[in-house]
């Protein structure tokens, strides 16, 4: 490869200012949690569409591979070059304007490179509600949330990413531009080229544009934090939020007693209810179009059923939309908890619902057979079936020690069980390079030959993101 | 091609009663609307997957092609074999079991060929709702819904087919068996096949279960039907709707003037309200979570608003769950009194909803200046964008004549507005062998592209269902 000659022609296309080598890159080059950190040929940082395509274009004729990167945020290592040091890494930050809002059509068009934040002010500016929502949303881009199929907090009434999207603009793998920016939500003419490139982690083309789906801003969001006796009650207690709740039901979320204890310790000021006396408490939002105080009726005879069928221990009501904040605010901040009592094993995983409290139960207690004293911080989306099923050193213990000793066998513990249950090792994070290499254990391998075929036709030469959600070794 | 040795194999795989070879087969060979006849080697009907997928292997091995079929009930000839009588018709309907329901988990697991009403009522019966909802609900299947990604009455609030989703069983081209019948809300490890397989008409593989989301029961399914001044004014009730019902908004569906005149003439019992003073109608459906007198309530406050904003005329909201259901059936009805009226032109177009007041004016003063005395039966799901643009013929006139005439000629009209609107030639009925040669007009070379590449990397020897979706003159 002359790599002279490539450096030149992005020049070229982008400007010399927009083109990257010296100087420190890590922002670039390392990921997000610093687990693995590259070497880049080049970070470029394109204008618009046609420089994008006009990238591609140089790359593949060099043979170049391309890295496409919004945010840097992700949490599978799939947006940072490798080691080699031939790798272009593709920024999209650039590409971040809003493009269009059509509010009778409840859709808005965006570039890649916007901040998800940024899409949700807008949308609500005009009012709207954009409903996707994650912890990194001051920084992650809605490019990457789609090359990802981001999930977080709402997916239980509003879907994932791709729920969320009506069409995309991309730049294939041969430089050229798909303008698929529909605003429709019908259309049945031919192949579901949306939903493939959607979750694709870059590996088929880059995401340069999307039309999103707005909704109406609800009237109230208020929350209730219930204590639960078991896992069970609380799969039951969420049988009965759908009933009662209805589509105002946005948000389920369960944090195991351990969990809330890290939040206790580490940031008091929250005061954590109920904590102490049981093993799980569950934190529930309902989104009401009409008014709080609505809300709050809906609430009470959700809570009133939940009494009665013995699955609820204890329960509050949001006094106000600022202390349903609050709660949230405790819920959001385990992540925190947990790095602050050190290292841990992150998962990321789904099972049907139904199998959850089985699933928890079964790999709690194989994880404490293996390795006596483990502390298990188990929380997460339970109305989408989706854990953080984390895992934190022993009290005192040394955690890099523990983590070089175990992690893989903790893996491979959880993988399996989750195999078990008929679920899924990566529910909302992606496979990246983090777990490229385990895929083909737990992945059908009918579904993996589809898979390779697909990359194959759509970008014959590997040169997108390649080693990322396909193992190269294969 | 040994035609024999095929059909022998075939008959030791289904047994020799599920090959049909001879006798009147056209019951597969015809499509619904009586618009295509073909030929079939043989018409065969496994019993299970494991049959589907020799079957497959045995004409892969032969060479001859397969057309999947369903409930034949398409509207896009895409489910009855060609003229050649060397395809085979490799009907589902044997497939009809229910495999599972978790209450839990929301989801219900059931093989292709199950009719989509026992679908409905199977949920029902355990208190859930499964949404999908169609003309042709009393003899289609979940697999052909899924193959073509219906559409139908609900899909405002609960989307397409594709959306109501989880996962799939189906056979490759290769007659290779994939189990991806994941009840996970949540699953990023790898390329979305799922989307790919649905919408593909058979194209690419053969669907043979899924499983699919349920929904609580709503508590009340309420309608209201109100006279607009315009279609415009219809787009703004929309967005009032959205506003005051939230998620209770399940339907909301337009029709003009001339279609409702059809339906009184040739349905006069039916009492079609406000027809003759108004230009355009909507019916509005609310399903509401609590009761029937919250829903009431609901409508109260949304037609109030809408009054005062000029942009509903007169309304009345059912006074009881029976007359609700009256009011849909007048909707329902305008297909029929249609086709009392005689022959027709049936569109199947979406723009965004807010182009859809330009798209009607211009389109049909268009079709108006082509044709003195055309007469225009506009309705459909404004909800989704998705107008059924029907085009009958002048009083009197020669319904036959008037077809083989004009139809070329309104089709062209028409997908051209729908093209300057940004709209879709085929929003929910798909592409077949009605619209593939109209297709490469209308659609991105670029997405077109991808398309024939994607169905050379998954059906190489192209033996499913060829010559649907993708023009095989290409």
């Amino acid at each position: 490869m002359n790599y002279s000659d490539l450096l030149k022609t992005l020049r070229d296309i982008v400007g010399a200012a927009h083109v990257l080598t010296d100087g420190d890159l890590s922002a670039y080059t390392r990921d997000w949690r610093k687990r693995a950190e590259g070497n880049a040929l080049a970070v470029v940082r394109p204008a618009d569409t046609e420089q994008v395509a006009a990238v591609v274009r140089a790359c593949a004729k060099h043979g170049a591979s391309i890295v496409p990167q919004g945010g840097n945020t992700g949490l599978a290592v799939g947006a940072v070059p490798d080691t080699s040091g031939s790798q272009v890494v593709l920024s999209l930050r650039r590409l971040d304007k809003v493009r269009a809002m059509d509010p009778a059509n409840l859709t808005i068009t965006v570039e890649a490179g916007c901040i998800l934040q940024n899409l949700q002010t807008t949308a609500e500016a005009a009012g709207f509600l954009f409903p996707l929502s994650l912890a990194a949303e001051g920084s992650c881009t809605i490019g990457g949330n789609l090359g990802t199929n981001a999930g977080g907090t709402q997916v239980v009434r509003y879907g994932n990413a791709r729920e969320l999207c009506l069409g995309l603009e991309v730049v294939t793998a041969q430089g050229e531009i798909w303008n698929g920016l529909t605003g429709l939500r019908k259309d049945n003419t031919g192949y579901d080229l949306r939903d493939l490139f959607i979750g694709s982690e870059g590996t088929l083309g880059i995401i340069t544009a999307a039309t999103m789906k707005l909704y109406p801003l609800p009237a109230a969001r208020l929350t209730a934090w219930a204590a639960v006796p078991s896992m069970q009650a609380a799969v039951d207690l969420l049988g009965l939020a759908h009933k009662h709740l209805g589509a105002g039901l946005t948000g389920f979320e369960v944090m195991n007693q351990f969990a809330l204890s890290l939040v206790d310790k580490h940031l008091p000021q929250l005061r954590v209810p109920f904590w102490r006396e049981y093993p799980w408490c569950v934190l529930v939002e309902n989104s009401d179009h009409e008014s709080e105080e609505h809300a709050r009726t809906q609430f009470e005879g959700l809570l009133e059923a939940a009494l009665e069928a013995g699955c609820v221990a204890d329960a509050i009501v949001a006094e106000s939309l600022a202390q349903a904040s609050t709660l949230r605010h405790i819920r959001e901040s385990i992540p925190m908890a947990q790095a602050e009592e050190g290292l841990n094993i992150k998962q990321d995983i789904s099972v049907p619902i139904s199998r959850i409290p089985a699933f928890v139960e079964e790999t709690d207690a194989a994880l404490m057979r293996e390795i006596p004293g483990v502390r298990l911080v188990d929380f997460g989306h339970l109305g989408d079936g989706n854990l953080h099923y984390n895992v934190q050193t022993p009290e005192g213990g040394d955690a890099r020690e523990f983590l070089l000793k175990y992690e893989d066998r903790i893996n491979t513990v959880v993988f399996d069980s989750v195999a078990k249950h008929e679920g899924s090792i990566s529910a909302e994070h992606g496979i990246g390079s983090l777990k490229v290499e385990k895929l083909p254990d737990y992945k059908s391998p009918v579904a993996l030959n589809m898979m390779h075929a697909i990359k194959k036709a759509l970008d014959p030469d590997s040169i997108m993101n390649p080693g990322r959600v396909l193992s190269t070794r294969i």
